[in-house]
């Protein structure tokens, strides 16, 4: 056949994804399975090669017909050596030469790219962002990622560590995100959500307050973002006021992006996909009154949901 | 001739000059005038069209001769209409559009550029930016201005407000710069260091404690970034202290631009050209604490000193 495939490789700290797409965002094959970082790298690389293979197999295709490899990963990464350095969500993955290892494997050009990136293009080419030339795409999970686009084109930086608001500085003190308390990511990501619903809790407690959060530490011990966003839609006062609180943090950070960068729009996936106004209204109030061009930028969630790994992993594969 | 040339005008509140260039940075010949905006834009425009006429003849030259006509100007304005908006600095400018005027009247192209950019490509081509590809260019006058150089380009922003570093909160409360009181304008800029100053001294008088500058307040009933300056060198501990403040409010300032930005250099002109390692050493030392790619980073004061504007506006005649 003519046409070539694009094969894109999704690593995270759970579950990989091995992925094939004709013409993107459709996926025309697609193999799944534990990474297991426990168990360190080769039997994941193991399965990334087979799970290719197999994929390929199945559509009648053979490594010829690939027009290209991309990987998408968690930082800290070499992109240009193609080099998966020390991930946090991968403690075992120590320079792990993911891209020469699949061109020699599949004779074929590899690129590697941080799951942030890749995520803003997939979500600029396919998703939220489509039609816009600058934007930041903020993905929030227990951490708090960047990926930059300006005047059309993904911004890297001079050593790929562009897009670190979650390191910048909001306050002296406060909860611990990138190892600084009272960072971008200490306020507003899931992990500090998190240590703002403990405190937030413990508090309450003190003052004799109820809240489902309260039950739920006692029974599991721990807070989650998750839980948090669970108790604010049974209707629990505290964890909406939790919500509230991180949507004004967030819209502290996304102030400063809005005032250095002036972006058309800002697509933030993970938790602002789950929890949607509730955490986005605040922010851009915040936005409204601290900066310049707030008008001119969109804030909205991301558009492609639980696909975007798939179709960030393999706009990779396009080169971007 | 065969050799076209560049036609300059850098457009200040208090002067403006006019300038050809054959091979910049090399000023072919000059002539500037007061701008006197209290006269209005009418006279100045005059002066501007019969400066331009006067040095061409001067150099033998003509209208056809010119590759290029480059205005550089404060904002607010529309560089894409080429029209200057309603900078502070030239109160009765508004609305005025220099480039249609002086393309009727040399019949060539001509274009509008905001000076913290036109400022950032001259340090970029032939300052301290020279042969970096990601830069950020800080004018540290009474405001504080930025210009914006990523993968080799200018970079404008949705609106032309990128760069707007000078409105970012760094505290609740504090100096007052761009309207914000605890901006890094307000904190960090000729203006803010006034400011700061002034409160110091107060606070100096109250306690008993001599400097300089309670002696320089009681004469000029003023203290100006300057005063500062001038009193620091001549050994003052309280004008000493006022740097080294200004120099970590500077610092705060810079980590946030290197978290988002990862450039290679920021190079700051205005109050970091004349007051030198006083107040970068100080800013250094938060950037190195504060931010994640510090060391990659170079923070050095603007080279091309008073002749930045004239070099500025002729960058802004070859298009950028």
């Amino acid at each position: 056949m003519s046409e070539k495939v694009l094969v894109g490789v999704d690593v995270g700290g759970t579950k990989t994804a091995v992925l094939l797409s004709m013409c993107l965002p459709d996926v025309l094959a697609r193999k799944e399975f534990p990474t297991l970082p426990a168990e360190g790298p080769e039997r994941a690389i193991e399965m990334i090669k087979a799970g290719i293979h197999e994929i390929l197999t199945g559509q009648r295709l053979t490594e010829a017909d690939i027009q290209g490899i991309g990987v998408s990963c968690g930082g800290p990464l070499d992109r240009v050596a193609g080099v998966i350095q020390s991930p946090p969500n991968l403690p075992t993955w120590t320079d792990v030469p993911i891209t020469s290892i699949l061109e020699k494997e599949f004779h074929t050009g590899c690129q590697l790219e941080n799951d942030a990136n890749a995520g803003a293009v997939a979500e600029n080419r396919f998703g939220a962002g489509q039609g816009f030339r600058n934007m930041v795409f903020l993905t929030m999970g227990t951490g708090l990622g960047a990926g930059i686009i300006l005047d059309g084109h993904l911004y890297h930086g001079t050593t790929d560590l562009a897009g670190e608001i979650g390191h910048v500085r909001l306050t002296r003190r406060g909860p611990i995100g990138y190892n600084k308390a009272g960072s971008v990511e200490g306020w507003a990501s899931g992990g500090g959500m998190a240590q703002v619903a403990l405190r937030a809790v413990e508090l309450a407690q003190k003052r004799g307050k109820k809240t489902l959060l309260a039950e739920h530490l006692q029974t599991h011990q721990a807070i989650t973002a998750r839980d948090v966003g669970i108790a604010a839609q049974q209707g629990d006062a505290l964890a909406k006021q939790i919500i509230q609180s991180t949507g004004r943090r967030l819209g502290e950070a996304l102030a400063i992006l809005v005032d250095i960068l002036n972006p058309e729009v800002i697509v933030i996936g993970g938790l602002a996909m789950r929890l949607g106004e509730s955490l986005l209204a605040p922010a851009r109030a915040v936005v409204k009154r601290e900066s310049l061009a707030a008008e001119v930028c969109q804030i909205v969630p991301a558009a492609l949901g639980e696909k975007i790994g798939d179709i960030a992993a393999l706009c990779v594969a396009t080169g971007l």
